[in-house]
């Protein structure tokens, strides 16, 4: 068993998905968002799950999909939230057709995700459903309070973390729950997947906030510093806000408020306090600590050795990621 | 057995009904627009199809809630993409809170109809959620033809009905089939009230779109020739469109696209073109006809003649109603 099995298997499954025919207007922005390339990593930890306690695996390929197709739902209706122009270097749907498109498509993907999720067993299905309706709200409060911190300068760290929880690792859990409840592995084992996939989830988060700082600009695909010219309230801000006393505070709160003349310039000096304030280490903790804690779920896990580390070291790759 | 039971059972499953709490951002826009008062004619029509068939009707109410919901949801979204100030003469949400929360808290909304609809039994699951994901998918193809509409003259009567039948229809339609699957109906049953169901839904669009111009002003809730004013695609002004021809195609067109100073004046003269070209009789035969296929349909049903006749008044007052 090679990861190219599950990836192809998954990309098989996405050519054979038809979103809609009729009105084109309303299933080309599913197709096209759907093409954009990604990891494809959600359906290919639900397929993983599912090969630690079944060789029927492939019954859960349809299902993987169907968290596919709502990550990129929200993605699309967070792109219109977010103003954001473009999605994996190509133009957001809002950008490329109309806003109201958007709104739609990304209902229809909703409902289409529902629909991929309808291809578990018939006694699965009633937990299925009401995990990943219970996950998919999570989804939309993280959204939320991701919106409300933006007007806010006191997010504390919980209030950060949970945020995350929410908006991304929640559905990273349930897509190893889902492997796990196809497979039919028992609740304390679902469990653990779910709460796995939950600290690996909020593990990869930090991650992305830390590389966008301290990332080798030869390997991160973004520009390095991004997230300190858009001011956003990543864990090293916020852990900042925290810290900083006195005149480094003062120092730290003019570069949020003054106009950027300098973005090079900016970028250095927000760097500098992060520095002095050690929030590299302190991020860098966070993330071990979150990594140990989904290693640790792993381990509670009783499965076939070969393919329990076969799933392990995937996600080990994903957490050693530079980009 | 009165009407009143089923109309106590929903007000009450309503106010029991959490639709989540935190953040309140999200889910306060959900308890406004359920809240707004409507005629919860969707799940009154599942529980009334469902006592067709069982003594049991009470299991159907909180899926019956899921039908309500997901209507709200299509509402909140609609009014977004329309732009539209008020809905049941009360701030939009979007207008009383922003875009953004809209967008998200219909989402949830659609996430918390799938759930309520979690709720029927375990063997009933997959047909009502499958049927579901159908429907809803053809709400949101219904809205996006409508959209189209509006920047189209040549929309023809089969294309409109087409539209009315996906936007507003099939969810009637998907209203009482619910009741039927619940209540263990047969399959040929089901089918029957579903089509029932989209048919006096058709009748009931053309209906309002007749209301709009012959409403009596003292029955009529809105601004008699509404419509007309807004220049909006309705059965009559594609009819009247499709028939016009030569100087009275141009007195119409002349109207639909010079601005307008004399709004009673504008009224008049449009309702005299469709006077002119026998628009109300045309309409009205469309009307008889949709709604005499659904009686038709209900025919078909074998069930206690009381309980049936109790189902067919109540449809009957909402086709005769006069606002």
């Amino acid at each position: 068993m090679s990861p190219a099995t599950f990836t192809d298997a998954i990309q098989h499954q996405l050519q054979l998905t038809q979103y809609g025919l009729y009105p084109p207007e309303l299933y080309d922005p599913i197709r096209y968002i759907m093409s954009l390339s990604g990891k494809r990593m959600r359906p290919l930890l639900t397929l993983m799950a599912a090969y630690l306690f079944t060789d029927d695996w492939r019954k859960a390929i349809q299902p993987a999909l169907g968290v596919e197709v709502f990550h990129n739902f929200s993605l699309m209706h967070d792109d219109i939230m977010d103003q954001a122009p473009l999605r994996r270097g190509q133009p957001t749907v809002h950008e490329k057709w109309n806003q109201n498109t958007a709104i739609l498509s990304g209902d229809v993907m909703l409902v289409n995700a529902y629909d991929l999720l309808l291809a578990v067993d018939a006694d699965k299905l009633k937990p299925v459903m009401s995990r990943f309706s219970r996950t998919a709200a999570e989804v939309c409060e993280g959204q939320q309070l991701d919106m409300n911190f933006e007007t806010r300068w006191d997010v504390t760290e919980d209030e950060y973390i949970q945020m995350i929880r929410l908006k991304t690792s929640v559905l990273l859990g349930y897509s190893l729950e889902l492997g796990g409840l196809i497979a039919g592995a028992d609740a304390e084992t679902t469990r653990h997947l779910y709460e796995a996939g939950v600290n690996i989830g909020i593990g990869f988060q930090l991650k992305d906030d830390l590389l966008d700082v301290y990332g080798d600009p030869a390997k991160f695909g973004k520009q390095v510093g991004g997230d300190i010219l858009a001011n956003k309230k990543t864990f090293l801000l916020i852990e900042a806000l925290q810290q900083a006393k006195g005149t480094v505070r003062d120092e730290l709160t003019n570069w949020l408020h003054k106009p950027t003349t300098d973005k090079a310039q900016k970028v250095q000096a927000v760097t500098a306090i992060y520095e002095q304030l050690g929030i590299r280490q302190i991020t860098e903790s966070r993330i071990s600590e979150y990594f140990s804690r989904g290693f640790a779920n792993f381990d509670q896990i009783t499965a076939d050795p070969a393919r329990k580390s076969f799933l392990i070291q995937f996600v080990r790759q994903l957490a050693e990621r530079e980009s």
